[in-house]
């Protein structure tokens, strides 16, 4: 541990986002979030969030409060020429300071601007421009550095809000000089995650679980739509407390059964993804309700062209017959929101694609298309090979967005089941 | 105006979210933004956003920030039974009150729990005590009923985190009842709708207009993702400033031509179903490189199967050969992300489908698959009828997501103007 590592007992930190889109709407702002879950893994958990004009009355006094309650204080945004540095110039101001050239940053700004054949503008020559007393954090992926301040026992760091600029600077920069300069909490954590059973039903079957859990480990429940992420957290560090986290997260694995899908953060998509590629197996999609969402989700995996070739998204009658080879006669009698109907879509699709795995969905995602029997938030989901069709019908949520997000990731995880037993 | 209209020279908002989902990044907060959006169009701007966590000694401290810097604070969050009602709780004795049973919201429940047959629970009696000297603002969608306190001439409300319970009370409940309690600024506003140039392109083409427009009216530029918002907001009220505000709306129309595509907000796939509506056609689309985010958007509104029929995701070269009758020795001579393979797509998507309408994209969003000639952020699309196709190629941004979206947009954009060209 380095000499100067500073103990603090409960290690506050205070995110601050600048941006005047982020105030009036037009922009949700993500990177909280982003940090939150690096704290998070740390053991440490964001105090407070505050969102503040671009303005350097507002952004100081946003820094008041942060100071007087947090020793890390984190800053994105309000930085490039378009927002006139004003992140940048209000820490000097707030830190009796001022701007000096950097000749490191300079020169990589101009030999940038040769590389593309531009002209370096006085506009150029400000953003090399940094506080003197604070530690230039190279960002490598634009132009507008990271700062690190010091003052008082607290850091200070300030970085764009291009969220994959600032990703950048987290990682490479100000999560390995905050685990040098502060001791953070010893904690060990697992994560599984889940799929298949809502939180409640979960919830229910660790009832007993949760009750002989010693207390100095927490089990936390973190739901998203169709996916539910358990997060086991304990006090303490050594080869004692990671083999008891080990034993209770292997517990959880035995009570969950196929629930589990994954040890650590992972998604649905990502999983399947590796799934098909370990099999050397081919995916294809007939996506009706879901409209692409499924091929979306999938195809947001960089490297999905390895296993993932296509879908048909049959969201008319028509499509359905001409593409996927439905009987005009099932959509007539029962109707596209039907075990029949998917599970024509399916043999029909693994026909045309001649993937070896198949999705097909289809059911009501509203707000209108509900009948007596088949009210909004019903699907049926057919996943299967040439040789072997698995359909089953569910009930989700009662809006529109939620249910296509809710009916992909269902399907997803159907199919991930039907591989696991070997089919 | 009412007597007890409130004339405040600045009205101040400050949002207060709570939840310890959002810190830990979870969950991300949207409602802020939303909420963020509902102020500006009433031409006032959130003040400051405080997000913190289900913890009465830090809701308690940001609402003491709030309360000395605003008139209006609104909070969502850490209400219903898992989250202890904190918010409610921390209220009654931030002002020093008490909760007493609300009979109309004690009737509305047991009806609804009688009517889903369920018991009522406890837990359900103390959704329906409400603090004294608050008004209770019913929650037909939920619960967690509103509050609205009045203290020192500031108004506070607090609502559910859920953001369709919170927008439903904002809607139906705060903004009406904010409206007779201060006097808003006076404000006339225009929004336009472009796409097809990018902010630094068109603000150029705006220099002039922007140099002869009065100082009482502002340009606002608000882009995202392969669309750019322009609002004209104007100080005051009456038939003069309407009228004015209008003739500026009408030159900036005249200047960006084809770029605008509508008056107010709305996203270019509901502007596209609209066209669509119009002329009696129907659309599908043949999606590459976008895997199915193009069908995603067009789906996401209800409505859409009017006119959207369905569409091939051909990710790999077997789909585009099977499906789209993509023809082997384009693919082998100019490659999948060329004009010929996104013109046959077209042709072969049209032969399928017999829509009226098609797209076709087909392009490289990275991090891999790109070669010396055709980068990461390089995409070729085609839009056209069995008749006439148009093919272009755009070169966009670095990163996979992001281009996966703004492929999107430049893809419907495209068939916007064709459809308008009267093609």
């Amino acid at each position: 541990m380095p000499l100067n590592k500073q103990l603090v007992m409960h290690i506050k930190v205070t995110v601050i986002t600048i941006g005047d889109e982020i105030l009036i709407g037009q922009t949700i702002d993500t990177n909280s979030s982003w940090i939150g879950r690096q704290f998070t893994a740390m053991g440490v958990r964001v105090n407070e969030i505050i969102t503040c004009g671009d303005n350097a009355a507002q952004i100081k006094d946003a820094l008041d409060r942060a100071k007087a309650r947090s020793q890390i204080i984190l800053i994105t945004g309000g930085l490039g020429p378009t927002k006139d540095d004003v992140t940048k110039n209000t820490l000097v101001e707030y830190f009796n300071t001022e701007l000096v050239l950097n000749e490191e940053v300079w020169e990589r700004m101009k030999q940038y601007f040769e590389k593309y054949g531009k002209p370096v503008l006085e506009m150029n020559r400000s953003q090399a421009m940094i506080p003197k007393d604070a530690i230039m954090l190279p960002n490598m992926r634009g132009t507008a550095q990271g700062t690190w301040f010091e003052r008082d026992g607290a850091v200070f760091v300030s970085m764009p809000g291009v969220p994959h600029e600032m990703k950048h600077l987290m990682e490479t920069q100000v999560l390995p000089r905050l685990k040098k300069r502060f001791s953070f909490p010893k904690i060990v954590q697992a994560v599984l995650m889940t799929s298949g059973a809502g939180e409640s039903y979960i919830a229910n079957k660790l009832s007993t679980f949760e009750e002989q859990l010693p207390s100095h480990i927490k089990l936390a429940y973190l739901p998203e739509l169709g996916v539910l992420k358990l997060r086991l957290t304990a006090n303490g560090e050594g080869e004692e407390i990671i083999t008891e986290v080990g034993k209770q997260k292997e517990e959880l694995k035995r009570i969950l059964t196929h629930y589990v899908y994954a040890e650590g953060e992972e998604k649905l998509e990502v999983h399947i993804g590796k799934l098909l590629l370990e099999e050397k197996a081919t995916l294809s999609c007939a996506e009706s309700c879901t409209g692409g969402y499924i091929s979306h989700l999938l195809t947001s995996v960089a490297g999905s062209s390895a296993y993932f070739e296509g879908s048909v998204i049959s969201y008319s009658y028509d499509i359905k017959q001409k593409l996927l080879g439905v009987n005009p006669n099932t959509l007539n009698s029962v109707g596209a929101v039907s075990k029949e109907c998917v599970e024509e879509m399916l043999h029909g699709l693994l026909q045309a694609t001649g993937t070896t795995y198949g999705i097909a969905v289809s059911g009501i995602a509203g707000p209108s298309g509900a009948t007596p029997d088949k009210p909004v938030g019903t699907v049926w989901i057919a996943v299967g090979t040439k040789n072997k069709i698995l359909a089953k019908s569910f009930h989700f949520f009662p809006t529109r967005m939620e249910n296509i997000q809710v009916f992909s990731n269902a399907a997803l995880n159907m199919l991930r089941l039907f591989i696991a037993e070997g089919n």
